[in-house]
Formats: structure tokens, C-alpha cells, sequence
């Protein structure tokens, strides 16, 4: 018997984290990744910080080059290799590369971390020129370099994590802003007593925001580019549009082997990240995952989500033994200098799965009263009637103070009723809370109502 | 019948947090707050900000004046009445007031809440003009006025909570500081690995630093100041001295009184806060607590603690029904830039309790690796052999990234084991954290450890 073989599909967070997880598990395993782009290990994440110019290089953005793969972990890392096809009975994959052509490489077990794409509605065209989506390093480059030649004034974004925080890199920019949300809600991950602080701080900076605004079309100019943004009620003169509207899963390889997807059109896979196939793995943006207050599937592509699952995939196939618990739904986001954070479930989701809940919102300070720089934090959260247990929370702050969301996602995750938290010995010191902690208060003012 | 009354001893924090939530229990209540001191509801933890100017008057500290709990909550706080005694056999009490004498005054519930005082050790002495304490409004005010007038070069402090703070205070005012550690390690409350992060902070601040340091003397100056602080090897002169050796129960009136105390010295209560005597209850800094990972009872005197209890108190001396759940030793402290938290309990004392445990520290980015601003923080975690339940976390970085010890808080709370905390789904996003948010990573290596 040979060395066992991995080969891995992809080298983004999940691709990475599970080849490395693996080798280290099991140092005898022979590891190759196959990564259609030229580069691997590319924090996507940090892009819009790469358009504002807080982030100088692109380069500055890759964690690991597949040279450091090579020599520090032992790691064989082939980009610009694009892989073809997956052919699990009999354990190949037919491989691109542009020297050699196509390829069959046969392997002992399989991790398929495909990623997701940027979805591109119908309107979506690729030949117009100041029309962006940003899901890429290349979508960051056209952004950065059109912002640079060509000195747009005004910029129109679809609403969204990524158009929230590109509102913010336009701004710095000097661009004038335009910001379209399909709904009342311009931010659907969080309830309407968040959605407000955040139309504060858009309005404060001077962010232009039209609510239940459909888009429905571009006018071009003369050069072929977008002039005017058509919406429901109007239209808005633009220099530049950037179009975000969510992600798809990257799981056409795996449809085409019938690898079994979810009912999200993710990969389905079990706690292990094992496929229907028992030597196929697949974690990251291209699966989905189960949310552990709903109980539901969900396709949640966020890079901490990737790495997590990532490690899991490869403790299991290095031969040991990992389960991945699933997600709370946990996101934090900066808009501007307000930190916007959620875990678990909202009120609207509360109610459309039926939960028997309250829910509660207080703006509290987040330092001792007397001690300055401080500045309000506002929480809301979701509790299920009778238990107590906290099926939610949704913060909204300047500064760090919503990285307060950890100590709800601990909370959530442990079901620890709000009776409970409300006498919890959590820090007080005046530079950091007031006496009574923003938490322990949310709690309070929950466990009040039942 | 008439109406019932309840009587307060001591207007802090537990004091003013059990009458006020005894009056929303029950508006019908009558209730009296007795304070010997010109003021309730004083920010105790803000002095050292006092003292370094940054927080301006001592008014400024006072969350309430008795006129507005008198207007505000309809309670009659009665200032400058000092208990003299307590009869739980008559149900009444002793108090003296400048202009009326003694009175009598009878009550159906009684509340101690009289708090915690300055140790003094014997040497110790209260007309040593340039040798100062920090526990209460007046030991702030002496110590900036000394320094308004007297203009002092040099200060020596003894380490500890406020010590440290008060080095940052006098570094502020651009005095030479020397620290002196009775131990190796200069704040028993953490391990070595953080105490070690908390010296190169003292260093780069220029604060001398001594450890295993014992006090032994003082030498004077013609005008009766002290001139030189003795210790076990040296003379180390000084303008001025802060003697801070931590705070001991106020409990002459409940010992006299025969309510029980505890093995602290402290006066025992239950879960609902209550003396052995039915219609006595005690909250705050006069009472001990148990420790929910240790079992053990602890003299922890902290505002928030006593706003918690005083809180339990109130609501069961008011008609509800609330438990004080004990406490996780959890703490935060401003040292410089440095914050410093800690929860549950430190190695040594896992080892003194007999634990089968591991530990691990880590130092990881407070950001994603490419975006600016971040800093380093350090975690210690000592977990349960075998369960892997986290007994403790220590943790110390710049800026607010030891917040965090709230979600370790949580998580010590709720005997979440390391294994299920490494895969908890945290927040992610460039300027709050790293992919691995530092939590999962301490996680991670302990779980390694098992």
C-alpha cells in the first residue's frame, strides 16, 4: 500500500485550512490543491479596505503564498490548474493546465472547496465598464483602477454587507453615494431597531439611502457606460454602479459527479463535512450548513465559516475525528464607524418558524457614565417564552463595543436562559462598562417581560 | 396593618440598587436609605480618573443625589446619619444625626449594605501628610490636591488593582513611579505568562518596576513627610507614597449585632441574599460570594458585583424571587494602553484546588493580518482534563480586545468544553478580529493539549 493521496479542489479558506489540518494529522498523507486562479489563501474578505486604499496591495491581502504551502507544510499547491471534471467511482479527477493540458489524477479522498460566486442578476453585463460586482481580487483591481482613471463622482450600490461597506470605501473616496434596498429593511440580517441606528450613521455620512427601491435598469451615456441608475420611483445620475446582490455556491463539478446537494443548491454534507460519496469531503462557501437555533439548513459563505469547516474536513480525513457543530448566524460588520453585529435567529425569522418569544431593545452607554469616549450601544434581543433562552441578539455601536457579540454567541450557543445572564459575572471597569454591562442589562429588561 | 418599611445601611452601590429594585417590586414599600457619609451612589471605581484629571470633578462621579431618589423613586435617603447599632430582636435600629441626637427607627426588612473600607496595615499612619490610600471620595481628593499644591517628583505604590491604576494616574501627571510587588508575580489575580505582558507595558511607560518586594519602613523628612520607602533591599526616595493593600468587609455593626459572618470575615448570606436573621438581608461589598468554578467563598469586593446583589436583595425584599447565582472572579482593569481581564480561576489556584487540568497560553493579531490598527493579545486558558471544561481565561491586549473576556465569562458559565469552543461560530470581519477570532484559537491549542 502506497501513501494515501489528497486532493484538494480549490484553495480559498476551506481548501487551505483543510490541507493543512490534514498533513499535520496525518504528516505521511501526500497533499496537492488545485486552484484555478494563480494565487491561494486570498483574504476576500478585506477587498473593500483594498478600495479605499486602507489596504495598499493586493498582495497585502494573501496570507500564504503556494511557495510557503510548499516548503513550510509540505504541501504540493498547483494554480492556474483548473479542474475539469470529478469522476468518483473511479476516484479521478480530470485536471486543466495550460502547459500540459488536461490531466487525470486519481486520489484516496477527495475535499471539493470550490467557493462561491458573486450572483449576476439579469441586468449584470460584463462589457459595461463602470458596472461592478465585488466578490474577487480582479473585481477589486477594476473597481480600484476605474476609481482611479477615470475620477467618478458619484457612485450607486445595492444594499448588503459588501455594498455597506463599499458605501464606506466610496465615501472616503469623496464619491457622492447612492444606496438601494429592495425593502423597508435595508439590511435584512438584522431587525428594524438596528436597521435604524444604521440609516443614522448613513445619514450622518452623508450617504444617500432609498428604501423598497427596485432596481430595474441602467440609461447609458454616449461611451456606452451607465449614466442613470433606473429605479421604481426614479432615476439617479451615476458614475458607477456596483452591483451586489449575494453569492451562489460553486457546485457545478460536484452536480455534474451527483454529489448531493441541499436543499439551499449547496453541497450536502454531514456533521464529518463527508459528502454522499464516502471518500468526498467538501467544506467552505460551497456547502451548506445547518443553523443550530432553527434547526434549518442555511447557505451562510463567510471566510470564518470556511476555515472552521475547512479544519473539521481535514482533522477527518488526516484520521481523526471532528464534528462541525454548525453555525449560529454570527456576523459582524463595520459601517463606517458603527460596528453592526448579529447571532442566532430575528424577530421576523422568530416568527416565521413559530417560536412562542419576546423580544427587547435598550441603548445603553458603553463606558461608565463619568469616564470619557464613551459612546451607545443598542441591543436587541429574541427570547423564547417560558425558558428564557436567548435565541438572539443584534448590536449596534461605534468603536469595538459590538465585538460583544461573542459573549451573546456563547450565550445563544449554551442556551443560557436571560434570567440567568442578567446576574452573569460579567467585566466591569469604567474605560470598558458601565456597572451594569449593556448585556446584562439587554437581559434584564428581556427577563422583565416574562 | 400599615405599610411596610424597609431600611437601608449604606447609600453605594448594593445599598441604592436593593432600594431602588425593592421599590419597583413593591411601589407600596416605604423605604429609608441611612448613609453617614454627604452622598450616595458614588462612582468609586472612577477615582484614579479623578486624580489624573481625566474625569474632572469629584461630582462628576455621582450617579444620583438624594433629592432626585427622593423625587425620582420616592425614597427618603437620609445623608450624614451614621448607624450606631442593630437590634434584630426589637426590629429596630440606632442612628445618630448631627442635629437630632439618636433616634430609633424600626423597620420589617433591613438591608447592610456598609460596604468595604481600606485596609490599613500598621504602618499605616494617618498624619503622614504625603502617605495616601484609595478608597473613598476624600482619599481622592486629598491625593489631587497634595499634588496640585505640593508639585511631587517621585511616587512609590504599592501594586495591585489600583495600585496599577493609579501608576498610570501619577504617569499622567508626569510623576516618576516605582511599583513595589510583594510577590514575583506583581497581580496575583493572573498567571506569570500575563503578568509578564503587564511588566513590558510598566516598562515601556516608564514605571520601575520592584518585585518580591516587602515594605518594611519609611524614613522621614524634617517637615514629618515621608522621605524614603524601605524595602528588603533598598531606600527608594519618594515625594509621595500610595499604600493600597486591598479592602476588608465593613461588618462591626452586623457582628454586633450577631449576624452571622463567613469564613472570609465577610457576613454570610444565600442565594436571595438574606442573614441568618428572616427579615435581614446583606448585599455588596460587606458580603461574601461563592465562587461558581472554585465552590468556595470569596471576598470580592466590585461595584458591579454589589449592583447585583443589591439588585437579588431588592427584588426578593420587595415580594419577587431572584437568586444571586455567586460569581466567576470575573474582572477588567485599565493598565496604560493595556487591558487585562481575567475569569473563573487562575492556574495556581486550579493546582491548589487539586484539578486535573492544562493549560495554554497564546498570543495571536486583534485584527485580520492586513488591516490597520490592530494590536497583540495574549490568552491563558486552564481547562478540565479530560471534560474540557474551561476553568478560566486570562487574557491582555491593547484598545478593547480584552472584552472579550466576557464571551470566556460566558462560556466558564456555562462549562462549555474547549472542544465545541474551538468550532463556536464567532464574529468575523477584518476590523474585529482574525478568521480564527483568538477565542477559538486558545480553544483550539488547549483542545490540542487533551
Amino acid at each position: 500500500m502506497g501513501t494515501e493521496k489528497l486532493v484538494v479542489v480549490g484553495g480559498d479558506a476551506a481548501g487551505m485550512s483543510a490541507a493543512s489540518k490534514a498533513k499535520r494529522e496525518n504528516p505521511n498523507l501526500d497533499v496537492t490543491v488545485f486552484e484555478k486562479k494563480d494565487i491561494v489563501s486570498f483574504g476576500l474578505c478585506g477587498l473593500p479596505y483594498y478600495v479605499s486604499g486602507l489596504v495598499e496591495d493586493l498582495d497585502d491581502l494573501i496570507a500564504m503564498t503556494p511557495e510557503t504551502f510548499r516548503e513550510k507544510r509540505d504541501i504540493d499547491v498547483r494554480t492556474e490548474h483548473e479542474v475539469l471534471s470529478l469522476h468518483p467511482e473511479s476516484k479521478e479527477i480530470v485536471v486543466r493546465n495550460g502547459e500540459n493540458g488536461e490531466i487525470t489524477v486519481d486520489y484516496d479522498k477527495l475535499l471539493i472547496a470550490t467557493g462561491a460566486r458573486a450572483k449576476k442578476p439579469p441586468i449584470y453585463n460584463e462589457n459595461i465598464d463602470n458596472l461592478f460586482t465585488l466578490r474577487w481580487l480582479k473585481d477589486g483591481e477594476k473597481v480600484r483602477s476605474y476609481i482611479e482613471n477615470r475620477a467618478p463622482q458619484k457612485a450607486v450600490l445595492t444594499s448588503g454587507y459588501i455594498g455597506l461597506e463599499m458605501a464606506e470605501a466610496f465615501r472616503e473616496l469623496g464619491l457622492e453615494v447612492t444606496l438601494l434596498a429592495k425593502h423597508e429593511n435595508l439590511l435584512p440580517m438584522v431587525d428594524r431597531e438596528i436597521a435604524d441606528v444604521i440609516e443614522e450613521e448613513l445619514n450622518e455620512n452623508e450617504v444617500e439611502l432609498r428604501t423598497n427601491s427596485k432596481l430595474e435598469g441602467f440609461k447609458y451615456r454616449e461611451d456606452n457606460e451607465i449614466g442613470k441608475v433606473v429605479t421604481g420611483g426614479e432615476e439617479i445620475e451615476t458614475d458607477l454602479m456596483l452591483l451586489s446582490v449575494g453569492a451562489e455556491p460553486a457546485v457545478n463539478l460536484a452536480k455534474d459527479a451527483e454529489i448531493r446537494l441541499g436543499p439551499t443548491g449547496a453541497i450536502a454534507v454531514d456533521e464529518r463535512m463527508k459528502t454522499n460519496y464516502r471518500d468526498i469531503y467538501a467544506a467552505g462557501d460551497c456547502v451548506e450548513s445547518t443553523h443550530i437555533v432553527s434547526g434549518e439548513k442555511i447557505f451562510l459563505p463567510l471566510g470564518d465559516v470556511a476555515n472552521r469547516q475547512g479544519r473539521v474536513a481535514g482533522t477527518n480525513i488526516g484520521g481523526g475525528d471532528a464534528g462541525f457543530p454548525g453555525v449560529l448566524g454570527t456576523a459582524i460588520t463595520k459601517i463606517f464607524d458603527l460596528g453592526v453585529a448579529r447571532t442566532g435567529i430575528t424577530e421576523r425569522k422568530a416568527e416565521e418558524l413559530g417560536f412562542d418569544f419576546v423580544s427587547s431593545t435598550i441603548t445603553q452607554g458603553s463606558r461608565a457614565f463619568y469616564y470619557p469616549g464613551g459612546s451607545k450601544v443598542t441591543i436587541k434581543v429574541i427570547v423564547e417564552e417560558g425558558s428564557g433562552r436567548l435565541l438572539g441578539a443584534q448590536l449596534a455601536g461605534k468603536g469595538q463595543v459590538s465585538t460583544r457579540i461573542n459573549a451573546f454567541a456563547s450565550l445563544v450557543n449554551s442556551e443560557t436562559p436571560v434570567q440567568e445572564i442578567q446576574y452573569l459575572d460579567l467585566a466591569y471597569a469604567p474605560p470598558y462598562s458601565p456597572a451594569w454591562d449593556p448585556i446584562q442589562t439587554a437581559a434584564k429588561v428581556a427577563a422583565s417581560k416574562m
